[in-house]
């Protein structure tokens, strides 16, 4: 491709919202166009790069079998309030009203689309397992997008939903799939931390995230530099700070020599710095507790076949048959030095959503301004954190303004509900494997795959009949990948000052060949070599413009082409005549005779090609 | 591709609404699902062929140097309001609010994107001309979805905008893409018929839509068998009654032996037929004389510089001031045998839209209820078509109520403001270039291409500098495919009662093999025939499912796979060993020996793909 010829506009300066580098150089290199915020335009040298990440998902879902298909993008609103996902998704889903009134999504994701097609096509047990995936245009309402394609509004994500008849079957797609995305991101030149993930809303257990370091991560990684591990802090788990855990017996005897309970009044301290600072002791003699209301918990409950906590549940909403609670409040206590991890908390309590009470339910439920509250006397089920049940001399609210009290004991003045790890892991916490250091860094989620069970087939109908005849409703997985961000996100590990530094499998051309000047000699020679990549499969581009040598290279460190020819005047006239042959990703360029160039370069590009495709 | 591996669910039974072939075989194929009324799923098969016609275009556009870009499919509604088609688009355009109350689009056409990114870009006249396109999801909100993808709501378009400094460049580019859809439909096995088309709402002159034949087509063709000539309906010439026409003082002369005229009572007439019936006369004798609102009306008024139709127009909108009209009404008269083109009327007027007057309009404006307007005497501009400047001795409305008048004479009694060429072509009408008999065809548009002029590129303030250093504003054109619709046009064209009958460059598979049973040597023989054809290049589906071969022949006619090789016990026993060939086009099959087969069946895909692709 003539460079004339092409549509590349370049831009030496920066745009001003561009922070990061992947936004600032498919910017400045001419990639990609704002239209408007979050929403983006690929012009050519970036549509490239992107169908190239695309070629190598699209190779890698089908080597496992997966089948692509195309759904539209706008689908009825029906399937969404069939999974009961059209009242949970909330805002960020697209809504449209079409002409007649109906209900419509721009797609989001696809479980309810796919599940609707098998659906309807699905009778025996014989037609599973069945993947199908398709590589197509999605819409979240971020309410801030930024950094460029990492985080926008419209982007395309390539989502897989595989079917089977039971969990084996199941389990071997997702290590299939699993092991697909390892190689995508291999063969784009990515280095992916994949850590095990909350499957959070999605639903299901079993689930794994793909990440990139990043600076700009929405996630918090949790890493063990000893042993490898890995995890979403939403997940992550540390070695525990008692084992075995002492039970409630044990710890009372332990609390014999410590003094008893004893009221002390803490005028207007409530917080746990605050509480530090008044009683001139570390946070870690403190026990947090706070309140949370959680909706459609299914824990076991303390009393189940009884009043099932009616008395805790919000005022609307009392119950007292059995079944999952719609709206309930439950206490959780930490030790002082550490916070409740929310993710754990729903887990433990088999609950859709939990969040932190309004202040109003706190004083209600407590009977004191928000600040004050304990496990001692606490009428409302307490999950501890096992910190906890170490603490045996520790400082807690009192459930009332202005008080605490000091020396609570763990199996003597109050014992919980339910003990279980709750606890935000943070760097200095122990390895849950090894024991090691773990340690933070921020990371971008570029994919993920999960195990559904069986949420969405049972909520929309979907069944088949099994060997035996008998009527079985399929497992689900799910697999999906956001090609904008993957693309983003090479161009973040692979730059320098100048700009991008392409992996040879996803650059947008493989060569670039600039003639010092595009005239005589040194046409004749740029369009030779040109012609003589072509024929062996090279995609290159030829920069014909009349602009300064300086320019050019320039431009072409900034597009990132991975291989530069340079023809000029002084190397042609050497005997024999020689081009000069730069890696992008290296600062020296060398001479080659300008009849081997062509052989020289195509070995280069095929030899960077299966190494990463290897 | 074993087809147990694929997902390919056959259907014998006809869903219930399709009606053309290209939706029952669509469905029954396996190629396509519905998920909501104009919303469809394309499964496995159906997105192959859909890739292949995709690719085609793709290779044709490039061919001409247009280069692909992907801007969003949601857009912002500033783009529409900018260039005044957020109110012009009506309720067929996908409004959407995002959560900040933003407006947006799901794009239905891109001219308003494409300008954007172009206008940030451009500031000399040597970045152009510039051919940028799309292949991406576009959406409108069809009243009444049918036949299946042929008038879908969601449905891919490949979409082409080029930018031109002058109106020379925009010829050329025009040209040269007429000649890549000339290309494109040929080698997708098209017969098309392209005809000049009215460029309606797009603005603009010059057009061509490339229709196919369809009897449940949209359009209404006008077609000459003796030279060729095709137009829409819309636009369609026919030879002129009279030539030269007669001026008004000729056509005076002319009426001097024809008696005065004269108001005749016609009680309760009211329509042509009525009238005709009444005075026991033909319609060619009458004028029939119709109100018509015009929107944004540009044509030279008569009192131009003075009160300017002020009284026409409706109350709202009175104006005096110089330049287009609001709103404003005028009369069209035509013979009563024929019908007012409104097309050709709106292009007369220079108006953004005509459409005929409410009754209560035209009573106000004729002082009588509708059925009895009429030339004579009337106080608003009238368009005559020409055939009416040869009539002296017609009947025609009095502007009261059960009064007619006869003996009106065109030059004596009336003249017109217009006279033009004004009437819907119909079969039998003389074919304006050569005279021979017009006749009527339904089609369907598979594309479209138009030189859109400025009206984009000036509403939105695109402009740049040309060679002397003056802003100019570039010209466009667009250039538009449905690809669905193309798709199913190809189905259209070529299936019998079996089934779909693909051409070679569109097959999701060139070639099935058919083992009688998939065991022994029968699947030695299939298996070996699919790797020798595979290394050829030769895209094939084998048929592996333990299914009778009735079934099997069956599902193979209906997917119409062109070519088919069955590979059964009796053949492989021959000697030398054989395997049976057929062309899905043709009703006999004739044996090939084994060894040769894939050499024949691969010449076959070749010759054929040679033939198409020429």
């Amino acid at each position: 491709m003539l460079q004339s010829k092409t549509f590349i506009p370049t831009l030496r300066e920066v745009p001003t919202d561009a922070v990061t580098a992947s936004h600032r150089f498919m910017f400045r290199s001419g990639m990609l166009r704002r239209l408007a915020n979050g929403l983006f335009v690929y012009l050519p040298l970036g549509l490239r790069a992107f169908r190239k990440v695309e070629q190598i998902i699209r190779e890698e879902m089908d080597a496992t079998g997966a089948l692509e298909i195309k759904p539209p993008v706008v689908v009825p609103g029906e399937l969404w309030k069939e999974s009961g996902r059209w009242d949970s998704m909330g805002e960020s889903m697209l809504r449209v009203k079409n002409r007649q009134n109906g209900d419509f999504v721009v797609s989001p994701t696809a479980e309810e689309a796919f599940t609707a097609v098998i659906r309807d096509e699905l009778s025996s047990y014989r037609q599973l397992p069945l993947s199908l995936y398709q590589i197509n245009t999605k819409y979240r309402d971020e309410i801030r997008p930024r950094y460029g394609v990492m985080r926008g509004r419209e982007f395309v994500m390539k989502d897989a939903y595989s079917f089977h008849a039971d969990e084996t079957s199941l389990d071997k797609t997702y290590d299939d799939m699993g092991g697909a995305y390892r190689r995508i991101f291999k063969r784009c030149g990515l280095s992916v931390i994949p850590v095990k993930a909350d499957s959070g809303a999605m639903g299901g257990s079993g689930s794994e995230e793909f990440m990139v370091e990043s600076d700009i991560g929405d996630n918090t990684l949790i890493l063990c530099g000893a042993c490898g591990y890995a995890a979403n802090v939403e997940k992550a788990a540390c070695r525990p700070d008692y084992t075995p855990r002492p039970a409630p017996e044990e710890a009372r005897a332990a609390a014999a020599s410590v003094p008893p309970l004893e009221k002390i009044a803490t005028p207007s301290v409530r917080t746990i710095e605050e509480l530090s600072a008044f009683l001139k002791t570390g946070a870690k003699q403190f026990i947090k507790t706070l309140i949370y209301r959680a909706v459609n918990a299914e824990a076991d409950f303390p009393g189940k076949d009884g009043a099932r906590l009616a008395e805790h549940e919000s005022s609307g909403q009392k119950r007292n048959a059995p079944g999952p609670l719609g709206e309930a409040f439950f206490a959780a206590a930490i030790r002082g030095d550490l916070d409740v991890n929310e993710v754990k908390l729903a887990a433990v309590l088999k609950a859709t959503e939990v969040s932190l009470a309004a202040d109003a339910d706190v004083e209600r439920i407590t009977g004191a301004p928000v600040g004050f509250a304990g496990p001692v006397g606490l009428g409302l089920p307490v999950v501890l954190d096992e910190t906890v049940t170490g603490m045996n001399d520790a400082v807690t609210g009192a459930l009332a303004k202005d008080l605490h009290y000091r020396h609570a004991a763990y199996g003597r003045d109050f014992e919980g509900w339910i003990t279980a790890d709750i606890r935000t892991v943070k760097a200095g916490d122990l390895c849950p494997v090894c024991g090691g250091a773990l340690y933070e860094k921020k990371g971008n989620e570029l994919g993920h795959i999960f195990k559904l069970g069986r949420k969405y087939t049972k909520a929309m109908n979907v069944s088949c009949l099994d060997e035996s005849g008998k009527s079985i409703v399929p497992v689900m997985g799910c697999y999906g990948i956001g090609l904008d961000r993957t693309l983003a996100s090479i161009i973040e590990e692979h730059h320098d000052e100048a700009g991008i530094i392409w992996p040879m499998t996803v650059a947008p051309y493989h060569v670039i060949i600039i003639p010092v000047r595009y005239e005589g000699a040194m046409k004749l020679a740029a369009d030779t070599l040109a012609a003589e990549l072509q024929a062996r499969g090279v995609e290159i581009l030829l920069d014909d413009r009349a602009e300064r040598p300086g320019v050019k290279f320039n431009d072409a460190d900034l597009m990132g082409i991975p291989l530069r020819a340079v023809i000029g005047d002084r190397n042609l006239a050497l005997s024999p005549p020689c081009v000069e042959v730069k890696r992008r990703d290296e600062k020296e360029s060398r001479l080659v005779e300008a009849a081997a160039a062509a052989e020289e370069l195509s070995g280069l590009v095929r030899a960077e090609l299966e190494r990463l495709n290897r």
